[in-house]
């Protein structure tokens, strides 16, 4: 596995039992997608060995505290990693999309049945390795935020176009749509981990769901900035389909032609994306975007900062937290 | 609720236990589906309540034995329909369906991203609910199920407009898309409820798998057979979609020229697949193919009968097998 660049301080300061138990991740998903015949699994592994960053079983393991994983940490970290896979496959059929980190989708390479397929076998697969943890709270905590995922989904679909979307309620997506599951993994961690300070179950999944509404708005921010050599994929995605996030939210307040802006008639063609993109960004917005997400790593260190853990365990976190707004950067 | 037609004798064998677990059942779908924000509760409250037979809770209440069911018995009930409504949804995503149990589809109502979403939120919801009855192995056993659905999908959609598949293979996509959730309603309820004979759990799960491939049979010979007013969809849809089943493999052998008709090309219009499906009657396939049917029906009945099973239990099972081969007739 070559861990993309805001991973090399974790993966430095978790040493050899964190290294090991990432290669074991990588290990247990191709194991998970086999055995259910030979045109699934091939696009079930072509989907999960096209890499990512793992952010979420890593979430899973540190929240855990021992390392390396037991076996049933590790069921939780591939099985939160399993349900990703299946919303991003579900997603791309979604967009259509042909290419993600590179890779054709099982979209592009499968079809829409495929895909679809492929997205509800991942789905079940995911809740069939986390049963071998063998707690059914485990489960329940999954298929919470599975539920809050594909909520977030719907709403984001319900609100495209909508240009003067509340923040509130842009944030409120940003939770059900990637934050829940961010906090499922701290919350797993927790549970099936070493026994900790009493309350730190609850404290690190408000920690899992503060980095992961920073993750999704840094992720937006991206949309905006590019460049299209780190992020892979052309600025202004979003825009397209008429997906309004943070970026835009805020720079309409701060340039009155944006503020009259009607995506769906004014923005049809990639080069006028990128020609909103820049005005955006020319309003300062982005940097804005940025402060907000790095508020929500603040809030999320903070949090976690009285507990008591372990201070490997804490530094661990600071990374992951830190790791989340410094993508490309 | 009102039952169809095939369900009267086995509601009246039930009485008013099976009644009331059936009311409780549709009560605890419609509870499943709310709390997740109003868009995704109106498309799955609308695709729960619209129906069908509920023929598989109904297997997990009389395989568990006692009558009412036990809350973990109901839970199982319900996630087993759950998770057969979210393979419907998707279902009628990919085959662009408008119409399901003469109701709009959550496709023609909320279009494409609404509906894969709706469906995997059912998909969540299944596991959430099933997780109540505190039973890990419960999951396992729907999670196994849901894999070999989302597999048996994928199978027919590889084998689509392969004229010549072989009879086995064509077994093999009933029991992966339709008799593994017959099979684990049947090993749940078992598993869940009063506990009986030894071996039961594992005759009981033959018995789900083998009505279940029977049911798969008799619904590919409804495709052909119709009638249209029964069935509530034109005849020979499986033929326009290019999916190959028992009646056409079975008349190729009879009807030389069906022998050599290429799908693809020969049958794109409605009027032509109502042709066809005129063509394979002729031949008496669906005679063949309903005595295979029956073949099924009658070694799942033979299956039980020397379990020692309380007399109740097994008429009511024995109906319950009659009822799957004579949907409509």
């Amino acid at each position: 596995m070559t861990a993309p660049a805001q991973l090399a301080p974790i993966l430095e300061v978790g040493g050899d039992p964190l290294r090991e138990s990432m290669v074991r991740t990588e290990t247990a998903l191709l194991s998970a997608a086999g055995d259910h015949g030979d045109v699934l699994r091939g696009f079930a592994e072509g989907t999960l060995s096209a890499g990512g960053k793992r952010l979420r079983p890593m979430l899973v393991y540190i929240c855990a505290g021992d390392l390396p994983v037991s076996e049933a940490v590790l069921s939780a970290g591939v099985a939160v990693e399993l349900l990703h896979a299946a919303t991003l496959v579900h997603d791309d059929v979604l967009d259509r999309a042909d290419l993600r980190r590179g890779q054709p989708t099982v979209f592009a390479s499968g079809g829409r049945s495929a895909a679809t397929t492929t997205g509800d076998l991942l789905f079940s697969r995911a809740f069939a390795v986390l049963v071998r943890a063998g707690d059914a709270e485990a489960v329940r905590v999954l298929s919470a935020a599975s539920s809050a995922l594909a909520r977030g989904e719907l709403v984001q679909r319900a609100d495209a176009w909508v240009v003067d979307v509340p923040v509130e309620r842009y944030l409120e997506r940003c939770e059900l749509k990637t934050a829940r599951l961010f906090e499922a993994a701290c919350r797993l961690g927790a549970s099936l981990g070493s026994p900790g300070p009493g309350a730190a179950a609850d404290a690190l999944a408000d920690f899992g769901r503060r980095i992961g509404v920073a993750f999704q708005i840094f992720d937006d921010v991206l949309d905006v900035s590019g460049p299209v050599e780190r992020t892979g994929k052309a600025r202004g995605t979003d825009l397209l389909d008429g997906t309004v996030t943070l970026p835009l939210i805020l720079a309409r307040g701060l340039d009155p032609l944006l503020g009259d802006l009607d995506l769906r008639s004014a923005v049809t063609t990639p080069a006028e994306a990128e020609a909103v993109c820049d005005r955006i960004a020319a309003t300062g917005a982005l940097e804005d975007a940025r402060a907000s997400a790095l508020g929500h790593v603040k809030q999320a260190k903070a949090g976690i900062a009285g507990l008591g853990l372990p201070a490997k365990q804490k530094q661990l976190l600071d990374l992951v937290a830190d790791g989340v707004v410094e993508r490309y950067s």
